[in-house]
This record gives structure tokens, sequence and C-alpha cells, in this order.
């Protein structure tokens, strides 16, 4: 009967005699000989064993075996057993010109030869605890959703049109016409909240057709879509994020803590993400140019040095949105800032204004880094219309759209979370592209 | 406070005095006038209720109100329940020009009406339970795999290259390089299995550029894709896709009762799925023969009317596949069928052989319909370099793939299930396009 690795430390220490043989399937990670005994480290899905084989093994890294024994207690081991091998067979023998070396650590080797190399850099433990990670953020944001009514849909990602407006879009040939691929859902979220629906999700696709090159940006994402019906304001939409990643933080500490442990990260609390503040637009540029103003280097990253005019002469930059998260975690003891209230100049035509001047709309800052954007959305026809042009668009532009609001539609917004951009905060990955299993960036197209 | 419109009924039912007023919050229905009073049938996610107004109520079909009042009983009205209204405000007017009867049998309109008019065809209660059921497949299939120690993977949908061999392929243009849609996870899936995370699945958007419009056919559907390591033939994944449908109907069962009374559809019990026969193609098709022969019509469509030759003069096509679900059904009390051992020269390169004209390879038959493809694949390296030549198909073709079988990969298979297609079989619906919530064929490309 097949076992996996990590049960053998509990069938070592069981206290069934005669202790039963048992098989273990899995990759040759590592092997080291010595006194005439071979140590091969076995990796499954589970985890990595001590084997220990009389004699050579005559095994290639990466090969798959099945070895047979019997668990026995070992302190000297990594998990404090191993499986005392009484036969090993290859399953499939690997070549032993490995052109990666799996059982490196991934922290130096440089990120173009582990993408390069992604089937093999892949079986790395390291990097594929990134995955396990990501599996539980997707499972448990459908998961909180569900448990507040969401019904979860999948809408198409060939467009005749962009949402926000046409720039940054792929072109498909599609039969004998083009279409693109969708930058978000945003227009059938708000379809199926309009039909009644009220709450819907969607984990999906997404697609920038942008030239930047940057560790944060991807042109294919995973794009984690909420939206529903019958809101007041953004308020209501950070009081569900705030909800949504409790439960994502929560359930990555239950069931990824191995994962954390070998890249040496740790979730927010509870009580943190509670404790998380919003904060204006305008305040949050008086809060980071404060910030900025302690430390040189960041004031300089900024671009607010040597300024003395009001706050607003620089923007929410990269280095504004590290200095907003380092002045939360000190003063407010949480990594995750809701800035509200921005400009309507920096947001699309369909974004409910606050006043003249503002709109009901935010963003999610966690650990330095955006990883939403939000908002809640026109609902009203006559409104739509009167904003459109402000926007250089027609009402023929938005076909179809416009009709979602025409014949009823509540109050309504939503946000949507960069699934590999959680990913990667979640974990401390400096990249990115290190959180996605395929990346696709300007240059890259394989594997 | 706001409560639901299913909510009304047990409030009404309350023994709690005095009674207190409550808040509906919905989109007009449909509204009818009778002495004096307007029932108001006011639509919310949660379904419809009865909403009693004293005089002429002044609303269009799909405004969104607000109405408060008291619950009370009505054995008349739908449920049994009304809430009697002491106001009601609108939030959202709806023009009264509506295109599409949203309130009207979706039956007795044509299919291109209801998919021209999506944004207020999702609208109709009936069409929106096919999503609500979508929904509940998806979160089945993925709870089911959860627990069976299967990881979530999100792979690119950009790919350089086509699975099986270049045809039928999208083109997208990608910054100054042309890339395609990707039909199916399928490297992807056997590349993270030869990682050693062993199981994995995938619920994302597949593509495929086929120029039929069928009544089973999609240009982009939604694929839930499993692969998982060490399997010893197709029939262990027969084995788990019925418990995977298993799961997936009893969750229906539980959750959408009211979508299934809607459509007046049933899922199999437990008991059915596991009585599902397996059968070998040739057996399939002398069964098909022979299940044709009782009916002229069958015996036309399936193309065997005349003929005397073998069962294999014919071939697995759509009535091929509603006799064997007849004849199951009749025969083994199962409307799923699973055939495997489908021959080579039917299968992808990848499929492993069982001998040398037949393949370790299934699909699964339900109500009619081929909703799975799947099987055992290749995982030697020398295997596969030896089966490309008779496929067309040269090394360099296949890239970074066969480094994935080069440096050791575990016997392994999987399937994908189109969930558009299970989710047609589910409810009885005559044409999968009723399952997109927004369908893609050759001249469809909005909304």
């Amino acid at each position: 009967m097949r076992v996996l690795a990590k049960e053998i430390a509990a069938l070592a220490a069981s206290a069934s005699a005669p202790a039963a043989e048992v098989e273990l399937k899995g990759w040759v990670h590592r092997v080291r000989e010595l006194g005439g005994v071979s140590f091969v480290m076995l990796r499954d899905r589970s985890g990595i064993v001590q084997v220990v084989v009389e004699g050579k093994a005559d095994l290639t890294l990466e090969s798959v075996v099945s070895v047979t024994g019997l668990p026995a207690p070992n302190p000297k081991a990594p998990g404090g057993a191993e499986l005392r091998a009484s036969s090993l067979a290859t399953i499939s023998a690997a070549a032993g010109d490995l052109p990666y070396p799996v059982n490196a650590d991934p922290d130096k080797i440089g990120l173009d030869v582990i993408l390069d190399n992604r089937p093999l850099s892949l079986r790395n433990p390291k990097i594929r605890a990134i995955f396990a990670v990501q599996s539980t953020i997707i499972a448990a944001f459908s998961e909180h959703l569900r448990g507040l009514d969401f019904t979860e849909m999948k809408t198409s990602k060939l467009i005749s049109g962009g949402t926000e407006g046409g720039t940054g879009l792929f072109e498909v040939e599609y039969f004998d016409t083009k279409v693109y691929l969708a930058q978000s859902p945003q227009f059938y979220k708000q379809t199926m909240v309009a039909s009644g629906m009220e709450r819907v999700f969607e984990v999906a696709p997404a697609y920038r057709a942008e030239k930047h090159d940057t560790p944060r940006h991807l042109n294919e994402y995973v794009s984690m879509d909420v939206e529903m019906a019958f809101i007041d304001s953004e308020r209501d939409l950070i009081e569900l994020e705030k909800g949504l990643l409790a439960h994502i933080f929560a359930r990555v500490a239950e069931k990824n803590a191995a994962e954390l442990a070998l890249w040496g990260a740790s979730v927010p609390s509870a009580e943190a993400v509670a404790a998380s503040p919003t904060i204006g637009h305008e305040e949050a540029l008086a809060i980071a140019a404060e910030e900025a103003a302690r430390s040189p280097d960041g004031a300089a990253g900024a671009g607010v040095a040597g300024k003395k005019g009001p706050a607003r002469a620089f923007e929410i930059n990269p280095e504004v949105e590290r200095l907003l998260c380092a002045w939360s975690a000190r003063e407010k003891g949480s990594e995750l800032v809701f800035v509200n209230e921005f400009p309507r100049r920096h947001r699309p035509f369909y974004t409910y204004p606050l006043d003249a001047t503002r709109t009901m709309s935010f963003d999610a800052l966690f650990r330095g880094l955006e990883i939403t954007t939000g908002g809640r959305r026109h609902h009203e026809y006559s409104a739509l219309l009167e904003v459109l042009p402000k926007f250089g668009l027609k009402a023929e532009d938005l076909g179809d759209y416009l009709s979602v609001f025409k014949y009823g539609c509540p109050p309504h917004g939503g946000f949507a979370i960069g699934c590999e951009r959680l990913t990667q905060k979640i974990l401390g990955l400096p990249n990115v592209k290190e959180a996605s299993l395929f990346p696709r960036d300007r240059k890259r197209v394989r594997p």
C-alpha cells in the first residue's frame, strides 16, 4: 500500500509490532552516499522523506521510483524518521543531464533561469509551495463569498470592445472579424448584479497589453472579481474585502503552515485586518509625504524630495504605496491600508461620484503593493449618459452595456483582487512573476 | 432591515406579535391591478414574492424598488404569503420600452432573441437558474477534488503552439509576435503532475476555432480539467470521475432544488452513477448498432441504415451517443456511460497504448452527449519520441513539453469535463449555448 512521505514519521512512531512494510512513490530529490549506505531524499506531493538503501543507489536525480521498506525513527533524519528500504524500483529514469538544479535554493538562482526552465524549476519544493498557497487563496476566496450568498460566474474573455476605452487590448483573429481579450469582467459583473443575481464573483484570466516590464506587472493575470448590489458606498465594499482577506489569511495559515515556513512568511491576524485604516486620497498623500520626510531615500522615490508645494504635487505610485503600508504597520498595527475617495479624473467613467471632485472608489494596499481597485459604480442611466462625453465616449460605443442601466439597476459596486499579487505579498516574493505558474510578459510566451 | 423574498413566508407564519414591518428590495417582475389594489411580483436574488399595494402602483416592469410592509399569510399568493406594503419607493426606474419580455416563459422565445438580448434575458428566473446550477457544479467539482488532495492551478491561456497539432487555434497579436488561445491546459496539467504536485485541477476557459454551428459546440467554453499521477489505466480515472459526478449531482440536488424544479429536471442518484457501465469502443459500436435497429430513425441518424458490415463501419457520433445512453438507461439504470479503449488513430499522440491498436482512453456520455474525454498519457520519454513521427510531429515542435518526460515522470492521466455541457444535460437544455452566460460562436461576439 502506498503511503505518503509525510506519514512516515507517524508510522515509525506507532506502537504496532511487528512493523509493517509500506511503499513510497516519488522523485529522487537528492542522493548522498556514506559508509556503504545511500541516503535518498524522496519527494512526493506531501513532502520529502529520507530513504536508506544498502549499498550504492544507482539513481539519477528526478527519477521516479517506488521503494518498499520499514518506517523507523531516526532523530538525525529530517522529520525524525526514515524508510529503511528492502527494495527499490525505478518507474521512470531521468536523463543524467538535468539542466536545472531542482534541489538548489531558488534564492540563489536568477529569475530568468527559473522561468526559462519552468517545467523543472516548479519541481523545487519552495517554488511549488507558492502554488499550494495560491490554490488555498482561490478556495478561500470562493468559500467566503459563497457563504455570503454570492454566485460564481464564468464570462467570456473575448469581447468586441474595451472596458476602459480600448487601449491596452490584445487583438484576436476571430473568424472573419477581430475581437479583444478582456481586461476585466467589469460589464459582465454589472450585468449579472442587475439581473437580480445581486452578488457575483469570478476567478478568471485578465489581459493587459501594456509594455511595462516591472516586478509588479503581468500581461496575463488571474483576477478575483466581486460585485454586489444594494451598497451605499465603497465603505461597504471595504468591509466585505476585510472579511474576505481575513478569511483567506486564516485559511492559508491553517492549510499552508509548511509552505509559509519555507518562505519565512506569515499572514496578518484577523485583528490586524480589522484594524486596517481607510484613509482618503488627499490624506494618504499627506501621510506619504510625512513618511517620506522620515527617510531621504523614500522622499526621492516618492518624487517629493525638495518640494514645498501641497501633497497633491505627487501621486500614489509604488513608493507611496510602500510608505503608506509602512506608516500603517507602525501606527495602526496593520500592513493593509485602504485608500478611498480618489479624484474623478483618476477613475473610469463608471465610477460613482462622492462630490464634484471625488469618487466612491478605493484601492487596497498590502505590504507596499496595490492588490485591489474597486468602488461603487454609476447605476442611473441618465447619470451615465451625462458623464460619457466627459470621458470622450459615446453611448453607441457602449452598445449592450447601457441597456443594463436603462431597465432598472440597483446601486452597486465591486472590486478585484490580483491573485498573483496577493500570493506574492503573502510569501514576500520580490517579483509578481514568481507567483504565476507560466507568466506572460512582453518577451515571455513560453513555456 | 432588508429581508429576502424567500423569507416572507416564514415571517408571515411566525408567532411574534405585534408583527414587525420589514423591507424588501428588488425588481418589479409583474404587476396586476384588481379592485383598487395592485399586486406586484417582486424579484430578488432569492426568488419572487407578492407585494400588495393599495391603489394603482405606477411602476414600469424591471424598475428596482424598496417596499416596506407587513408579511402576512395568503393561501392564494405564490408561496402562501405576501407583503402588505405601507410604503414603496423607486430606487431605479426602468424605461417603459422594455425590448425583451423578462417575465415571459423563455421556452416560447427563440434562442437568438434570448441571446441577442442577454443582459435582459438573464433577468428571467428560469434562465438565471441555469447559472445558479452552474455555480454549484463548479463549487462541487473543486470541493470533491480538494478533498482528494488535488491542488487548483491557473495556467496561461496564451500559448506558442497547439496541443493537438496546431489546427483550430485562434491567433492573438502579442506585441511583436503571434500566440494562440489554448485549446486545453493539457501540457501544463502534465507538467504540474510531473513536478511532484501529482494531483491538479483547473477550471478555466478553453478555445476551439472550429466553424461548426451545432447545439453541442461553443468556440469558447469552460473546461474543468483534472490530472493525476500514479494511475494504472484509464479505469482509475473513470472511478475518479464517477465519484466526482456523484458529488456534483448530490450538491446540485441539495442546493438547487428550486432551479431543478423550474426546468422539471432531476439529477442521477449516487446508485445510478455507481451502476454506470464501462464498455469498450468496439462493443459500444455493436450495442449502438443493435439499439439503432430497434428504431429506423435511430439507425438512419447513426449512419448504419441498410449496412450489413461490422459495427466499425460507423463511428461514435451524436446519434450513437444518444443510442448508447438510451441503452444504458434501460439496461443498467444509468444515463451515464463510459466508453473506453478507443482506437489509436482516434486519439492524440500523447495517449497511452493498451495494445497495438487500442488506447487507455475513454469518453463519458451523459444523457446522450459526450461530456468528457480523457485517458492515461505517455509518461516515457523514449516512447514519446518514437510515437511523434507517426503523428507527423517532430521533437522540436514540442519544445519545453518533452523535458517533462526526459527528467522523470510518473504514470499519469486525466480528463476534462465540459462545464456548459454538464449544465445543459443536468437541466435538459436543447442547446449548449443556453448554458453559457455570454456564448461565443462563429457569428456571435456580443454582448
